[in-house]
Parts: structure tokens; C-alpha cells; sequence
């Protein structure tokens, strides 16, 4: 980055995927670092790691630890962001905030920047980073939506278990070699950790990602509604999403159906979704070429293929949207965020 | 069954994963058999397979093979059936075929027998059995088509590897261990074993089953939105399919959006299915209860869950669907036909 200018920046949750992503990203990206504060929950303080040349310890996250600090990553969960993100605030810290604690709040903006990056001016101390399987589809649709309109997106989703955590990858993996080996399986962590009924999620799909609202759509389809409307700034935009769990570990893989607001050319579609930031267009399929969750893992670029005119209505199309649900869809998306504030200071 | 006729029964193609359940399904179901011949390939031959107290030898299928054969199950790929089937017919035999030979056939009646099962009395002697994918989409929306009309449908599938033969089964799990073994992978069977092209199914999604079309869409997708449209006998039906592979054994899931032509209840939706032949209503989000493959693989039903009014159009709703693609989706469903054809004689 160009900026010289040096920030203090803290990140809060760093024993998680996203957490040592975020810390892995702000060192390879050479992130205009002063002093890096690492913040976690007091089982892990004393802990050291390593970033860049320098072993940083890790200190315990509380109300005080903000002192100072101008650019704060939250990623532990919606509890400590509610309960922290207003101290750091308060001190003084930009909080580009990770979990679900303030995306749907009308104050906080909730950013993708391939898509609204100009809605961080606005902030109040808080940005919002949306949901993993929101992010790469705005992000993919964003072209589209400026160019011919959106009126309707139907949205089914193939989604990894490193969304639901370390926990979760070790379960699917350990489930596996027991189905493998030709033993039996005692669900534990997934659908989800803290609702009573487990589900085996080897060599399964599970259509339930997130609690169950009374209106029959799990939290995590929810969120795709309701993000995928406050980040396109459109209210009238109808959306539907099933979300489904299976065994993959890293890469959400997404079937869409779009309905544009204008007859469109698909070979445009092509040109705009290949020219787009942040978007690859992997569409050949005379070669078998599309995106895949084992290719897209590991990348922050987000990966759209399958692209095909609706053969039943003349403004539709379907696409398929592959992206890495902790990069692109959550620690790259919030360093992102991060070195645009950076840039605007 | 009350019938007591007793028939010569032939079943072609009996090393399959269909042909096998086929066998199996004849004798668990008591299928009126006075005589069964099993026919395969000239490499088969000679071999011998249990039938109940019996032990029948394997006999290569050629076209003289059919004559006193009155009903003939063929499940050995469409070139055998396109070959072998008229001769069945001339030789008297009606035959139920299970491949993709003569679906779209204007002659022949294409048959999944809680939907449509009357088509039979104007067969030509073939009665088609539709593509899995197919049939327990087709079974679920019956009672719902019935009773509001059904203008449009969108589904995205999450389909087994035993769909494509039991070399995708061995090549899913061998892969999966090679990952788990942390080894390298070399796919040679999806995703479609006759391409040149092959990626990794562990613990991925392949957006492509079968080969693609000028159109962008692949067979498998446009036999789902051609054969539902035969099978409901209403060209009207604007139908749009994503069809993917993933890491799953038995039995195929599927995520269905359905425009009805009419308001309706979503309670009396539910009673619909619940009450519908053949579909197993598995919906109590409250208890974390929706179809899985892994417990719909080795039943005959289909069973269907995540049943909720859509929130963007209000004539419209969203479904989960799972059935071992195997028997209902193949085996079960030819058997029904063959029973029914029994009855009738």
C-alpha cells in the first residue's frame, strides 16, 4: 500500500479459522501495521504467535484493551462483539466487525467493497462484514444488478463445514474415516453446537445451517435475505435461500437462479462477470471448466461459472459461485474493509 | 400380490447397481415370477446369482434372448436398450427400461406410477422408467400440482455418486481416504467416466453430471426439466435445473422452489404430502427434523421436508426432497411399474 501512515491494530478472536486468517493476511499484505494487538479470551493469554518477524503475546480481550488502538478486527462471535465492540469504539478504534452483531443495525454499514465500499464513510465506528455466503454472491450478482437490474435471485447453497469452525472441519473428517473404516458415527458438533440434535455430515447433506426461525427458514438463509438487500441498497429485491451443509471442508459453492430487470445479452454477462473486481470467470464447459470448492479453497478471488440463459423465462439465467467462505467471505473481506480505512485516514 | 398369474421375467443389465436392487426387489416383493432369466453381457455369462431358493445362471443378452419373456426389466445403458429392446418387444415381452433410450419417445409411456401410472395402458409395448433426479421431484410435487396447478419450478440437486455406477462409488470413497491420508488424488471416473476431463468428488462439488449442451445446460439438467414436463403432460411448465454431484453415497437430495398457480395454505401443503402415496412428509424444523441422505438410502419412499411459503412471492414455496436414487430413483420405481403390469394382465 501506498499510505505511510502506521495504525495500532488490534484483532479479537484470534484462535479461530477466520481470526488466523485475518492475522495471515494483514503480514502477507503488508498491512500498514504500528503495533499489532492480539486479543482472545483468557484461556488463551500468555500464548505467543508469530507474525511476521515478531512473536506476539496474546493478551486477554477486555473492556480496557482498546487503549490506543485505531483499527480493530472483530472475529470471536457475536457475544464478545457485542459486549467489546462499543469499548473499542469508545477508545477511539474503527471496528470492522465479523459476526452477526450489528450487519442488520441501521447505523452500521455492511460492506462488501466490490459492491458498496462507499458506504464506509458513513460509519460510526463500526463496519460490518456480511455473512460468507453473502459476500460472493453480491459480489458475483454486483455487475449484473448495475448493468440490467435485479428483480429476483432463488438461491441454494453447498456450503463447508469450516463455516461452523475448527470443530465442525474435525468432525466431518473424523466421521469420515469412521464410515470409512466401517464404524459407527456419534454426531456431535454439526448441524449446530448448541442445539441438542446432531446430524452426521459425512458422505451427507444437511438443509439446516443456523437455528430455525417460526417462519421456517433457518437463520443462515435469513441472513442472505436480509444482508443481500441491505448491501444492494434495495429493499424490493426478492430473495429466497435454502442453505445447506455438506462435506467440504473449505469453499461454499452456491447454485443461483437470477432474474435481471432487462432482456440481456449472456455473452455480456460473460464480459462484465470476467472484467469485474474480484470476480474469475471459470466457464468453458466444452473443456469441463467451472468453479470448484477444492480450487477456489486457499484463494481470495471469487470464482462464477455455469453461466446460461433460463431456458423457460426470457430474463433469467443460472449461475454457479465459488468462493473461500473464510477468505473472500470473511477474513479477506474485512482486511479489505480494513485497508480502505487505512487508505481514507 | 392378490394376482396369481405368474410371468416369465427377464432382467438385462444384472451386474448394475439397478440391476441388482431389481433382483433383490422381485424377491422381497414377491413379484409373481414363474420363470426369471438374468442377462448380461457376454463377460457375465456363466456366472450364477441367488433368487430367493434358486441359483440362476447369468446368460449374455443378445437379441434371441427374449423369446417367452412376457415382462423384461433393461437397466444396462441406453445403447443395449436401443438395441436389444425391439427385439424384447417383437418377441412379445413389454419392457420397462431404465435408461434414457426411449424416455422422450412420443410413443412411449414415461412412468412414475404415484404420478401417472394410467399411461401405461397406451404403451407400445415400452414403458420408460425417468432419470432419478427426475422421479422423486416429480412424486413430491404430484399432490401439489393437483391441487393449486404448478407454474414453475427451480431446483438445484445434491446428488449421489452411486447415480453414476458403482466405479464413482469406489473412485468417492478410495479419494476420500487418499485425502484423509493426506495423498494425491487422481480422479478417472467423474465426472462424467467417458470425457477427458475428471476433477475430485471428496469432499467437493461438481457442477456437471453427464455432458453438456450447446445450451450451457448439461443432459442430466434438461432431462429433469424435459421429463417433468412429459411426465405432468403439460408443456406449460417453465422447469430450470442445476445438477451436482457431491460426496454422498445413496440417495439424492434436491432443493425445490415452486411457483403455484394458486394461493394456497401451507398447512394443507403439508397434509397433501403426508398424505400422498409413496412421500414421506419428515418436516419439524423444531426438532431439527428434515430428509437426509443417509436416512432415506435403502427405503422405497421419498421424503420431503423444509416445506415453507416462500417470502418474496406469496404463490410460491420451497421444498427439500430426498430418495435413494437407486430405488425409487431407479429400481423400485421400474418394480412398481412391473407390478402394476402384472395386475393388469
Amino acid at each position: 500500500m501506498s499510505n505511510q501512515k502506521l495504525f495500532n491494530v488490534a484483532v479479537v478472536g484470534i484462535t479461530g479459522a477466520v481470526g488466523e486468517q485475518i492475522i495471515r493476511l494483514l503480514a502477507e499484505r503488508n498491512f500498514p501495521v504500528q503495533e499489532l494487538k492480539l486479543l482472545a479470551s483468557a484461556r488463551s493469554a500468555g500464548k505467543t504467535i508469530r507474525f511476521k518477524d515478531r512473536d506476539i503475546t496474546v493478551q486477554e480481550a477486555t473492556p480496557e484493551s482498546f487503549q490506543g488502538v485505531e483499527i480493530a478486527f472483530f472475529s470471536a462471535g457475536g457475544d464478545v462483539s457485542k459486549a467489546l465492540v462499543p469499548h473499542a469504539v469508545t477508545a477511539g478504534a474503527i471496528c470492522i466487525d465479523n459476526t452477526n452483531a450489528f450487519r442488520m443495525d441501521p447505523e452500521t454499514p455492511l460492506v462488501v467493497p466490490e459492491v458498496n465500499i462507499d458506504k464506509i464513510n458513513g460509519h460510526q465506528g463500526v463496519i460490518a462484514n456480511p455473512n460468507c455466503s453473502t459476500i460472493q454472491m453480491v459480489a458475483a450478482l454486483k455487475p449484473l444488478y448495475d448493468r440490467y437490474g435485479i428483480s429476483r435471485i432463488i438461491v441454494s447453497t453447498y456450503q463447508a463445514v469450516s463455516g461452523a469452525g475448527s470443530r465442525a472441519i474435525d468432525e466431518m473428517l473424523r466421521q469420515s474415516k469412521q464410515v470409512l473404516d466401517g464404524n459407527e458415527v456419534a454426531p456431535d458438533v454439526l448441524p449446530v453446537s448448541s442445539l441438542p440434535v446432531k446430524h452426521q455430515i459425512a458422505f451427507n447433506a444437511i438443509p439446516q445451517i443456523d437455528k430455525f426461525l417460526d417462519n421456517g427458514f433457518t437463520n443462515e438463509e435469513m441472513k442472505m435475505i436480509k444482508e443481500t438487500k441491505k448491501i444492494m441498497d434495495d429493499e424490493s429485491l426478492e430473495v429466497t435461500a435454502t442453505c445447506v451443509r455438506i462435506p467440504v471442508v473449505y469453499g461454499h459453492s452456491e447454485s443461483v437462479y437470477v432474474e435481471l430487470k432487462q432482456d440481456f445479452d449472456i455473452d455480456e454477462i460473460k464480459r462484465l462477470l470476467a472484467d469485474a473486481p474480484g470476480i474469475v470467470l471459470v466457464d468453458n464447459p466444452a473443456e469441463q471448466q467451472y468453479p470448484l470448492a477444492t480450487e477456489a479453497a486457499g484463494k481470495t478471488d471469487t470464482f462464477v461459472g455455469r453461466v446460461r440463459r433460463d431456458l423457460s423465462n426470457p430474463r433469467a439465467l443460472n449461475m454457479w459461485i465459488v468462493s473461500d467462505n473464510l477468505l473472500k467471505g470473511a477474513a479477506w473481506n474485512a482486511v479489505q474493509i480494513g485497508e480502505y480505512i487505512a487508505i481514507e485516514q
